[in-house]
């Protein structure tokens, strides 16, 4: 079962292609989508090219995003990323690839066991689960966050058990 | 010059396909695309291949829309409003049409003469100068409107001048 996070932000997206294989889960790819083209239409176009290219690759069961309406009290820079959000979802349905969208609450319930963590837990929870190594950028961070909620929530440990020698 | 203007609504989005052809304007197409899918996935999907078939047939020379900033009381509907603006934008750079968006006041100035102007006289000028007859969804009507201005702001006259018998 594979799980694609996506986290748009105005310059660039986070993604992460996460597969849930016994006991845990396996990081395939993590890192950022970055449009290069100076106009919105432009960037758009780029991103909806990027992403489907990478969801035509990992074939994910869900692609995941965090509810936009989390942060209301941003509304200018909300309605910028409903538009990111908007070519994100076409893409999904084009490939037919389900879209899940997760409050920050669920996620930090998942990962750290308490919707009230910080985000600086829920990435420290990652990192030491997942076995990642060197500077992640905050939107992968938190498109990673998201693809390994769904599949925590489907069975898959993040933590992987300790095995006795 | 054709210009297609759009009006995105949470149901429906309205359209206007409208060509500046001397002395005036020419209305060549008005209407509402309502995307009929169930989930906001399939809905953009639908929209996208829509407006796509639209603009392929029409050629603009721009594409328009209302600046969504022009609503920041409603964030959840300007959102999700986002999330369509976002699709039409990828459409418009897909066909490479150039995408402009513009204030209500630019309208109302542009159709009226007055940026204070109320709906409901953007809307009688323009059936009274465009010949329009019967009823026109709210959004039609404002597609049609946004695709008026950019024409009459390149010099084509809303009203058509009396031609001395």
């Amino acid at each position: 079962m594979v799980v694609v996070g996506l986290d748009p932000g105005l310059r660039s997206t986070g993604y992460a292609v996460v597969a849930g294989s016994p006991p845990g889960l396996v990081v395939r790819e993590v890192g950022v989508l970055r449009p290069g083209a100076p106009d919105l239409a432009g960037q758009l176009r780029d991103l909806y090219r990027e992403a489907t290219a990478l969801m035509r690759e990992a074939r994910p069961r869900w692609v995941v995003l965090e509810d936009v309406f989390s942060h209301p009290q941003h509304p200018r820079t909300a309605i910028l990323m409903g538009h990111v959000r908007g070519v994100l979802y076409l893409a999904a349905a084009e490939l037919e690839a389900p879209v899940r969208a997760l409050a920050p609450a669920e996620v930090k319930q998942a990962v750290c066991g308490n919707g009230r963590a910080s985000k600086a837990q829920v990435q420290a929870a990652l990192r030491a689960c997942l076995g990642l190594q060197g500077d992640l950028d905050a939107h992968a961070a938190d498109a990673l966050a998201l693809a390994a909620t769904v599949l925590v929530r489907s069975g898959f440990p993040l933590r992987a058990p300790v095995v006795a020698r």
